[in-house]
């Protein structure tokens, strides 16, 4: 038995979207910038993708939308621009959560090194972000404001058109990034009339191939191209359009738009299962998704006094695959920087997992976890070193 | 019938390169950089493709490959990840040809505009480059060289080796860029033990799909990352890796390097025959593709007194494709800046069209654009108001 439960991470592509996508990897090939008549057929595939893509967005003009190869190109294109386009040598002030995808600190940490002042606003125990000292630190010259939706780790939710639309109160000149890697085919997205000037997604958290995103820029919202080259995506992402992708994507969008009902109700309640079963059967785990606010799919548990990587290799024996964090950090040895973040103490930083589910995932895949991860706890707390600590939890 | 004679914008998917990469958007779906099982299966299977893509051009020590998303960041990426690294103040000076792509001079423009200095070196009306010209140029400032190793829209080759080899003879600290999109699968490239440091790759010209691309780095070579996040590629280029068209482009590589006997001698062939045929059947056609150093897949051809976009509109009609210049520019009306370069005269200038074959092109469909495309001109040439000067080539 395989139990995928590393859905944060990547997802399966859906049979559907891979229907979609290979009559453009093998007839309709033709270059989208062409002139010639398939040339049509494949702009005018674009064209259909952009508009679903901009439906699951909640974006009425999908000419908002650029497609990239992946959220952290978006990323990268949505910070860079706007402080390439509005960043003075008195405007050069940029604040991100404590909690961002690396796509989002590297790219502030680079800025922070060429002379750019940038904050970085904490969270409370439960993962929710201090709001008011967030609205605190925008002054005169600050030009950027960058929350994620959702959190990778922890699914926190963060209103993010509630945080935009304070900041745009105290300075209206701002320009607000959502990073909605997580968000997107999870929760409801509404981005027409919001305060939120980009947004990006990832195809592949939503059943789409890895190497295709999205950016959302809104109207009239000007900033400076980041891939330079020919005119393509309306001059503002150079390099010729993955056709394929693309139209994966667009029909990713449509069905993770028709899915969030049961995203919500049944993913939700496997989600809930795993998670209540596992606070219940094992008596160091303590729970790490502790916000009121959450995606459906995530949840993040620590298990005190034990080895996070040793329970993945255990687990990996198993054949049940989740993770200790963000795909794009692990290998590294570190603890997580959510969850140091809010101040998970080292006893469970150390021993805690995250499991997200998907749309795929089954309840007897629940059941088996739900069996077999007891039994690995068990069995790694008899060689931990901490034995006192663990007999006080009654283990 | 339909004869698609527009590679050069975007070649067909081969379906054995198809057959490779569905696994990876079916099962094999695991993020690369996890660490379960199924994951270390997508890493193992990019290494392979890194070592297929090194193979291709010639490179011994594949961990010199960058997969990127395309050609476009790929030069993106070189280009700004030198100046980024080596420009300083005093030491500001790029080079380039005025032939290149679009990629590499809307990147030398923007950074025009930032304050570098850029010299733009010319072509004979063959459209050889004038080398001793860039020689000349390189000086003691002069960071950055980018020269293409074939042109997209004449085919002609630039000897690159031999430039780059000249040009650090002069200053040992130039970087040497090489924008290889029109070589790779068309003729042999050796970047081991060359002096070019950078060379970018478009799988997608290569029948590999649009949305995959690859950046060459010479080891030892450093440069400042264009796109930030995670630690993918060596921490030199983050975003989730896209496995299957990386697999998708080692597979397509390999193919491409068994198949250069077969581009040098039949596609060289069926080109040769086309392009024979058309200067001898079409009295007012001139070629454009002068150089005696050519890609075999690639021919462009003016037609005196004609309007390109109404020879492209009528061969449309016809089911033949091919195009007036490069899909990246394409919806533009300004005539191509590679024949204005070599100095076509303007009676041919716009009525120049490029042929550029692939292996999948077939002999009856040449034979069949050899009978319909001498008709288009005749009928055009009715119709053009230059009849005195078409009635003294004897039309």
């Amino acid at each position: 038995m395989e139990i995928y439960l590393d859905n944060n991470a990547t997802t399966k592509v859906d049979k559907k979207v891979l229907d979609k996508m290979i009559p453009y990897l093998e007839e309709l090939y033709a270059n989208p910038s062409s002139m010639y008549n398939p040339a049509r057929k494949t702009a005018k595939a674009i064209e259909q993708a952009r508009n679903q893509v901009g439906e699951l967005l909640g974006v009425s003009d999908s000419s908002s939308i650029i497609f990239t190869s992946c959220a952290t190109e978006s990323a990268n294109t949505a910070i860079k621009g706007i402080v390439s386009h509005y960043g003075t040598r008195e405007n050069n002030h940029i604040i991100t959560t404590q909690v961002e995808h690396p796509c989002v600190l590297s790219v502030y940490e680079d800025l922070e090194r060429k002379g750019y002042s940038a904050s970085y606003i904490g969270v409370n125990e439960c993962g929710d972000l201090n709001i008011e000292s967030l609205l605190n630190k925008v002054n005169e010259k600050t030009i950027l404001v960058s929350v994620m939706h959702a959190n990778n780790e922890t699914g926190t939710i963060y209103p993010v058109k509630e945080i935009a639309a304070e900041v745009k109160k105290i300075n209206k000149n701002v320009k607000f990034f959502v990073d909605g890697v997580q968000a997107a085919g999870k929760i409801p997205i509404e981005l027409d009339n919001s305060d939120i000037d980009f947004y990006s997604i990832s195809g592949h958290k939503f059943h789409a191939p890895k190497g295709i995103g999205a950016l959302y820029v809104k109207k009239g919202t000007l900033f400076d191209p980041f891939i330079l080259g020919g005119h393509q995506e309306n001059s503002l992402r150079a390099g010729t359009q993955n056709t394929a992708f693309i139209v994966g994507l667009g029909e990713a969008a449509k069905l993770a738009k028709n899915a969030l009902e049961f995203e919500n109700k049944e993913v939700r309640r496997l989600r809930d299962k795993l998670e209540s079963g596992l606070l219940e059967k094992i008596k160091n785990a303590k729970l790490n998704s502790k916000s009121s606010s959450r995606v459906p799919n995530t949840t993040n548990i620590g298990f005190e006094y034990i080895e996070g990587e040793l329970i993945l290799l255990y687990l990996n024996d198993l054949g049940i695959y989740a993770s200790s964090g963000s795909a794009c950090t692990s290998g590294s040895l570190d603890p997580s920087h959510v969850l140091r973040a809010q101040k998970v103490p080292f006893t469970s930083l150390h021993g805690s997992i995250r499991f997200s589910l998907s749309k795929f995932t089954k309840e007897d895949e629940i059941d088996y976890a739900l069996i077999e991860i007891p039994k690995v706890i068990e069995k790694l707390a008899r060689i931990s070193p901490f034995q006192k600590e663990l007999k006080e939890l009654g283990m």
